[in-house]
């Protein structure tokens, strides 16, 4: 409150104001109405909107329109594959100035050491990071993850003012049948705001799932089950990601009547995507397109994100609120020109360079690539004695059980097919398009090393291997060959994680994510540059899928049908447990 | 958390439910639509909405409307002059399950005992009473009040979970201009909702208001001052007090786009109006007929206010949420013929009836009145010592300062007129409608008496007197003769508080009020009819005016220009300052 005495000073116009914006068009998400007002900015807030305030600075916005900075209400930075910073380069000159952020990765990693890593390296950014408690981490234990959060350690991240709310519980059966444990993390954060996850979940079930206290959901892919989510009292979060568009298709159910309880979030966006098509920037230029009113679709990505995590800083252009706004010229199609974060001109805004080497430095001492990480510390592990590893499969029998992965999809087949053999091995068979695929447990000296094998990937050759697995993140590895298989798992140890391509001994392509195995300080557009020659090598390999890594990352995931593999073995996730690979 | 299992298992449809409304129209405030459904309800929270719930006891509403019970944004309890629980009495079967309560009358009178007292009260109702902590106790140190409240007290009172935010920031010229000990009590509930109170402020001042941090706004008169407190983020609360009207002034703002923003609240209505007009369901019904959409009228009345204060367990029909409901028949004109209270069916609640004997019992003995107070122990004191009262007036000039009262406005003027003089003393003149006003201090013993001269309450002889008095509460008296104005002053404080009427020796009608000089626990239509008969007995000594009481318990309030007296001397507001009598 020590700011008060300044900004109220400013607001009454008796001292000049940092800045002020002259003769725009203000979007009014309050009112739904534009003022042709100015907006004066002291210490980073707003102070007063009107005429007759004098600041250091005018900036003359001649009838452009000004609405408040864009709020992304739920993202996994992770995806990004980028540090916060690198991730707020990206969507901060596009206007969008607060993102709901839910570490779940990183916290699969090195628990509440992850969260904690997400909330102080966002600190001082051009971006608001709210971050929310992951809520399922492990997922099950079936797969061994580097990290834990239990209640207790949900009631330490709030009571220390870490976390803003609880992330997305997606164990929603565990909610609706009222699991002792998923109800204490959920009262763990009572009073707070509470995300839900639940794909297809209608009728009593649904009931079930709200009434534990579940403030939203951004799993909707049908209208019927948005509008029921919404009648039941869940903030409709309409998502759009790089691998889950559900956008054109919810469009159609919005009104001005229910308007309010919907708002706009990009889940999990890649580096490519972010910067080649936008964040929620790109999803209200579409909103509109598609014939939502413009002043009602900035609101669902400005206050009514605000109104549904309490966000009462941002949000708006009003007094005492953040001066986090964006200027644009055309209404119909918001193209922010110009960006303020806390009253600052971010338009142009890109993190100061890390000070080590890029991606080009490579050391065959695990240790030595420790410098990647940040100054909190090495996040997680990834080490792998590489002598104790042996991805040869005996063939106890003929049948095998084999992950049918089909595009697009999430769900897999769980298929039950002829083993191909040799020397008393199952082997993979790319003529089959049967590929091997290993989980090894990265993350605390298990040992373990899950083998199972895939369809669907379409390696003809080689293979690829990466440390982007949900949600455990352990060391995944797919190819033709064990010699491609071991090089390319070798190759992101080697990184302290990341994602390699490799054909036998060779590594054709590789992008270090040494913090936690999941993210990189580099620039994004190295990032993106470096992602698409890893496309490319697979599809060198013969890959025809449009991004095998993706594919991959879903694939060791045990929490989603039919068949995956965790380190611990092949999970038949309809029975919800570990089975044996010979049928 | 520990009624989640059970409610979950009804959810569910797997336990019966204890109630369900079936065949029901639900209001659904989230999605704007009507619903046809059943509500199913366990232990007074909604647990489903849907077809297929099975109950203990099933209600057929045959096609009636069902919406969430009503909740009023702000409202004085006190002004009912009753408890928390005969306050309920009148509102609860009118629909309204929900007030938010600034018990800034009794904080006055009794500091932080007095918030508790509404809290504890009110706890066990059938109306959710959510408590804010007044702001402004003391008003200024021009009166002397019974208790006060620091940002230390409010701080306590907020981390007991007494109040949920902070009451009406009365004094807006301090929180304009940056006052320290004002900003320390709005720092104190930081985070919570912070109602305000700011008549008649716009541009450079409303901004400097807002950017302090508050919330609401229920002083609007004109279209134009609430078109513009909405804009810059206020909520407005439309109030239709018994002394301040604004519901047909404010409606036409209202549209589709911000009514959102917008709710409705009581402030202060008198036991008469409550029990004959009604509260929010009065105002509810007016809106409608005036032609607000009636969704968005209710949503106003139940949603919004939800969200305003952040109380996300009322305020809608959803699972999770307390089973607060109303059902009526027609849309157009709703009058609740069932309402519900956490399940309960309470169209015909009253409380259980007070123990000790009604208004018939008196003592002269002043500590005998103390039986009417409540188990939480005497909420302030009423004492005065009579030895040391003498409202003679010596005339130390031939020219006096008046009190000028004007019909429906709490502002007065300040005149300068002759003394009507006898026997070297400045005396009331009832035929120039000259009357003495005393301000009695009743607290602390100061001994304290303020005297003056007031015009424009009519008497023409006797007196009346009562504790109820803006803000500080001291005993005061209105009088055509010294004689009677010491027996009706007396007579209320051989009550321990309350009002009377008194002409000569002679006490011709009289309301006690023992809790705190402000509050009986008799029925409401008890007190109504007390007062009433107050009226007829002002009106028999002359008074024109339709309600002399509350014009006096203005008369004391030293916030609110031109002149008025407190127990320390005439307050001319403008100055600021205490004046004196003899100009």
């Amino acid at each position: 409150m020590d700011h008060l005495p300044r900004l109220l000073a400013v607001a009454r116009g008796h001292t000049l104001a940092d800045l002020v914006l002259q003769g725009g068009q203000i979007i009014n998400v309050f009112t739904g109405e534009i003022e042709q007002d100015d907006v004066a900015v002291c210490d980073g807030r707003i102070a007063g909107i009107g005429p007759g305030y004098r600041g250091k600075t005018h900036i003359d916005l001649a009838g452009a329109y000004v609405a408040p900075g864009l709020i992304d209400a739920h993202v996994h930075l992770e995806s990004s594959l980028c540090t916060p910073a690198q991730f707020a380069s990206a969507v901060v000159p596009r206007g969008v100035t607060t993102v709901v952020a839910d570490p779940h990765e990183i916290a699969n990693v090195a628990g509440p050491a992850g969260v904690e890593f997400i909330a102080s390296a966002s600190a001082g950014l051009p971006l608001e990071v709210i971050v929310m408690a992951p809520s399922c981490v492990p997922a099950t234990d079936m797969a061994t993850s580097g990290g834990t959060l239990t209640a207790e350690d949900l009631r330490d991240l709030r009571s220390r003012g870490v976390v803003r709310g609880l992330g997305e519980v997606m164990n929603f059966p565990a909610v609706i049948n009222a699991d002792a444990a998923t109800l204490a993390k959920i009262a763990a954060m009572q009073g707070r705001p509470i995300d839900g996850h639940c794909p297809a979940v209608t009728g009593h079930a649904l009931n079930a799932y709200a009434a534990a206290g579940i403030a939203t959901d951004h799993e909707s892919i049908t209208p019927e089950e948005a509008r029921e989510k919404l009648a039941r009292g869940l903030y409709l979060l309409i998502r759009e990601a790089t691998n889950a568009k559900n956008l054109d298709t919810l469009l159609p159910i919005i009104t001005p009547a229910n308007s309010r309880r919907i708002c706009f979030c990009t889940d999990d966006r890649t580096p490519g995507d972010l910067l080649n098509i936008g964040s929620i920037d790109h999803m209200l230029r579409r909103a509109i397109a598609r014939g939502i009113d413009p002043i009602d679709a900035i609101r669902m990505a400005t206050l009514n994100p605000a109104e549904c995590y309490g966000l009462s800083h941002v949000g708006a252009i009003a007094p005492d609120r953040l001066a986090n706004l964006i200027v644009f010229d055309d209404l119909r199609r918001p193209e922010p020109r110009l960006v303020f974060s806390r009253g600052e001109s971010v338009a142009d805004w890109t993190p100061t360079a890390p000070a080590h080497a890029g991606f080009g430095a490579e050391s065959d001492d695990p240790d030595s690539s420790a410098h990647q990480n940040t100054s909190d510390g090495a996040l997680g592990r990834c080490h792998v004695n590489w002598n104790s590893v042996n991805l040869t499969i005996p063939a106890r029998s003929d049948r095998i059980r084999v992950i049918g992965c089909t595009p697009d999809q999430l769900v897999t087949q769980h298929r039950i097919l002829p083993a191909t053999k040799s020397a008393g091995q199952a082997i993979a068979d790319p003529s089959r398009d049967l590929l091997k695929i290993a989980v090894i447990e990265r993350h605390r000296g298990t040992g373990n090393v899950g083998l199972g094998f895939i369809q669907g990937i379409g390696l003809r050759r080689g293979a690829i291997a990466g440390t982007f697995a949900h949600d455990h993140h352990n060391l995944v590895t797919i190819g033709a060959d064990d010699q491609s298989m071991l090089a390319a798992a070798r190759a992101v140890t080697t990184m302290a994680g990341g994602l390699a391509v490799a054909a036998g001994e060779r590594v054709l392509a590789r992008l270090p994510l040494p913090i936690g195995g999941l993210m990189t300080d580099r620039p994004i557009n190295e990032v993106a540059a470096a992602y698409a020659d890893l496309l490319a090598a697979a599809r060198d390999l013969g890959s025809p899928l449009p991004d095998p890594f993706m594919a991959m990352s879903f694939m060791a995931l045990e929490v989603i049908p039919s068949l995956k593999l965790a380190d611990r073995g092949l999970v038949d996730v309809e029975q919800f447990k570990i089975v044996d690979l010979f049928a």
